[in-house]
């Protein structure tokens, strides 16, 4: 077995947290450091994390995610966003290629502009479903990252994204994309893992 | 640094592969035991995975994402897509549940109208949106697990997706996520890394 197939089977979703194990800006920090390697669809990096560990806060978004224990005894809650305007930051995140000269200025313009027709063409909805699908990537990317680095963590759908949205004044312009709580897992409150498909029920081959 | 850093930082999404390096359905299954790990809401294992390794199909499925050479290049595309009707296998799936008796007839009723009603409560569009949500964690992991067996990956979204589903015959009630297209990266057609924003440009702390 090797170390990322242990780590994977390591990795379950926490159903509990140990109440009072802090986790530090630091350590979270260093989390986001490879989150920052997840692909982004033509490198728009459109996630965005929010992390909450003010107890306050906690208690209301706990509130707005259907009073869930394990909102308030994890060491932080961390909503992901994606935003739907992504595109409209090309022209500054290509410039490095351009400044190095690994594209020239005419392929740079037309990678922009390529980039920007492309969501615009695609509309709101796909704007909204590219913030969703680039940052489950991503959170996906930040959920292996923690658990190698010692912590659970749990991805979570079950809340009032716009209550969330109001109680962190989230601009419109971001979609939450999931709540993902992370701490130290309560392995005693721990259940075996749900049932999974086999791979012949998930995969089709076109051979 | 540790293995799965590594592996993280060795990930490139590959903007060539070699041609003529066949994967075979077994190893193309290793990784997908691995992939089942992935997370999903409710345990409902939204994703699902078509693979093409058929040269004629490719070269349709090239034609359907704007001809990239990448597509028939690769030694397999792979089509993610996510069951938008997921929910509606829920019983069968929390089965073994009850039948270990970790959870009572009663439990597991009200689990599986719970997250029937969740669903239906959230409509056409919620049902879309988990359907890339999870396939998009789902996808994430695989290719973090074809990276760990020696394959390269490129995920994509420049295709048209009805011509895809046309070609591939997929159900309307299947979503289309992603395309990953599979192989042997071609190291001596790679760009340096894109930039990346720094943490502080994609995260914020509320303390």
């Amino acid at each position: 077995m090797t170390p990322f197939e242990e780590l994977v089977k390591e990795r379950r979703s926490a159903s509990n947290f140990l109440p009072d194990h802090p986790i530090t800006n630091k350590e979270l920090d260093e989390i986001f450091e490879l989150v920052k390697f997840a692909p982004t669809a033509f490198n728009l990096q459109h996630p965005h994390y929010t992390v909450i560990t003010n107890s306050e806060v906690k208690e209301k978004l706990q509130a707005a995610a259907n009073n869930q224990y394990k909102v308030s005894s994890s060491s932080a809650v961390i909503i992901v966003t994606g935003d739907k305007w992504a595109f409209k930051d090309a022209a500054r995140i290509y410039e490095g290629l351009l400044m190095l000269g690994i594209v020239n200025k005419q392929e740079y313009d037309y990678q922009v502009s390529d980039t920007t027709m492309f969501y615009e063409q695609g509309g709101d909805r796909f704007q909204r479903e590219e913030a969703i699908r680039n940052g489950s990537l991503s959170a996906m990317m930040f959920m292996l990252a923690a658990k190698d680095k010692g912590w659970d963590t749990c991805p979570m759908i079950g809340f009032d994204a716009a209550a969330v949205k109001d109680i962190l004044q989230i601009d419109d312009q971001y979609e939450v994309v999931m709540m993902i709580t992370i701490g130290k897992e309560k392995v005693s409150s721990r259940r075996p893992r749900g049932y999974r498909k086999p791979v012949n029920e998930f995969v089709s081959y076109v051979e």
